[in-house]
């Protein structure tokens, strides 16, 4: 098997897991880089997603709750946070349990980050008519 | 007194001084909370306010000293930096004295930082009518 | 009611939450605050513990996950990180969890973060006798 | 030689640098300053370019390449990663380099900042006429 | 006046202000910067302590204040919080002020980062004979 | 060519890269995984040395530089940045330029991240007999 084939079935392996967990919203990140730079486009889907998500060692809902503690913790990746909000929902989590998460981080990242954090989940609940959270 | 009783309250001695430090800007962001994380609302004017805020160990321009210095440090808190640039005029810092605070940043976090936090005050000095700063 | 009455309450429920949680090591924490901040102390406690911890909308084990994933994130926080990789056992996550959550943080956070989190694992699992994690 | 004339001189040795490097982008930054923060433009010319970046130890693209990694890490420092990967073209980095060194932030930064950085530096090129990247 | 006496004369400047502030602790950092990076250890007295904090638009317990928040926000910086407590405490702020500050910074930057910082200030307090904080 | 061949040979690719680039301290950092995160270990020695560091589009020292910039900007990285001031050096940079490199961060991440990074290259430096570097 050549180079090449590999690294396409690498793609291949990754862009299912992506679909599967991200749905169109990781299609269109991907898309935004093919003219700037197909590579990270490349390792996003291939390694991020084909190496690392595929692995069995943690549920895909465990593995969104550690991934919206780290996006709301960074700060300034909330376009990112945006994806994983959906994919949150995507996977199982209820808008309860990711609006409880983000609570959660004011204890350890402070107001401001948990802020951020929500506002950009009631953004994701409004496109997906999930307002108001009870 | 019933456990609802206590937190009203304690939710009352936060939200008058929440009004009395950041005006209608802090009511602005509990609002925005409302249908999304209403808990997060609550504990961000029961405890931040209610508990920390309220507590007679620092004056108020003290507090938005330290404020300024945290959030501008953090970055990506531009919304909450707005609503405290705000906060530091409502308990008497001078925009001078903000400024200065912010310039003092650069030694600490650097100029990037430094420069979101002083067009953050530009627009916060400019609907206020504050500018130019001399 | 006294407030002083409250207060103690409050803490109180606080402290069996924190004790459950994270054991000795919450303990130690707040014991080394007494002299220099027993209020930090009584916050952590009766607002971190008694009021956000102990509500039901996350299960504990979930809420551990979100604690790893931003305290990989926040950087410099290796001492926090000890207490609740600890944490993160005593309710329930699987070695093999919590180091497959730290290897999905080299997506997000890169793997200086992720290298700091896992030797601060090791540290923890070897303290435990659950070493080497297959 | 005056206080005000050394002053002067610092300013105008530092405008000359930041020219050469930033072209029009920098003098904006200076521009909008002018009305709220004068002194932070003047630091930011006469100490960050007339005193650092005019020092002969570090060729011009050697600087921009550390400046462009530390940009991509501290995060929400988009604005400025804007002016400095105008630079880093400005100074002899080719799009291809400039896009690798931000693939390379994704093993020490995450994806996060890598994208934030990539998309970024695509808004640049697209101005400057430079897409598609090869 | 040649270049050399004007860059001392800065030099000596910000060598007053710095030991007037950080004391000894100010002085043991620029020694320890002696042999690998003299340029940088003159940059933090000539331009960081000659150019900064001389500026007379905000008193040094300000500046403190201000820095205080930063340092407790970034993180990972423990060595310069130490020497930012003793300065806080040599220029007019109480053992109280200065916690109360610490315990205000959970607010917007978590538990971990105050609790790292307080636990700095226990280290500078216990050092100067100041504890216990009542 | 089974899975495991190719993942066998994508390992020692990225371990022939990892110890031109780090020597013996990379190799370190892997062993220390081995019992806790095998996987760890694997993904920095065959996706960061083997698929990135080992891509043609940005020499090995231009590598190190915008890594040190990383690396002294996202803080508490300081186990990372030993490995890579090293690295830095096994690949042509030298201490000046290092030093150099370290100083421009201060523009850009402010003094504390400069002080932590340039404290680290000089335990390297004396480690490799390369004190007072002028």
């Amino acid at each position: 098997m050549t180079d090449t084939t590999q690294r396409e079935q690498r793609f291949t392996r990754g862009k299912d897991i992506l679909d599967a967990v991200d749905g169109t919203a990781g299609a269109k990140v991907i898309d935004a880089l093919v003219d700037v730079s197909p590579e990270l486009a490349h390792q996003i889907v291939a390694w991020g997603f084909g190496e690392i998500y595929s692995r069995p060692g943690l549920e895909p809902r465990d593995r969104q709750l550690v991934t919206l503690g780290m996006l709301t913790a960074l700060g300034g990746a909330e376009p990112q946070l945006e994806v994983h909000i959906n994919a949150s929902l995507n996977v199982g989590l209820t808008p309860q349990q990711i609006v409880e998460a983000l609570l959660h981080s004011a204890v350890y990242c402070g107001f401001p980050r948990a802020l951020n954090a929500t506002l950009t989940a009631k953004k994701v609940f409004a496109e997906r008519g999930l307002l108001p959270v009870h």
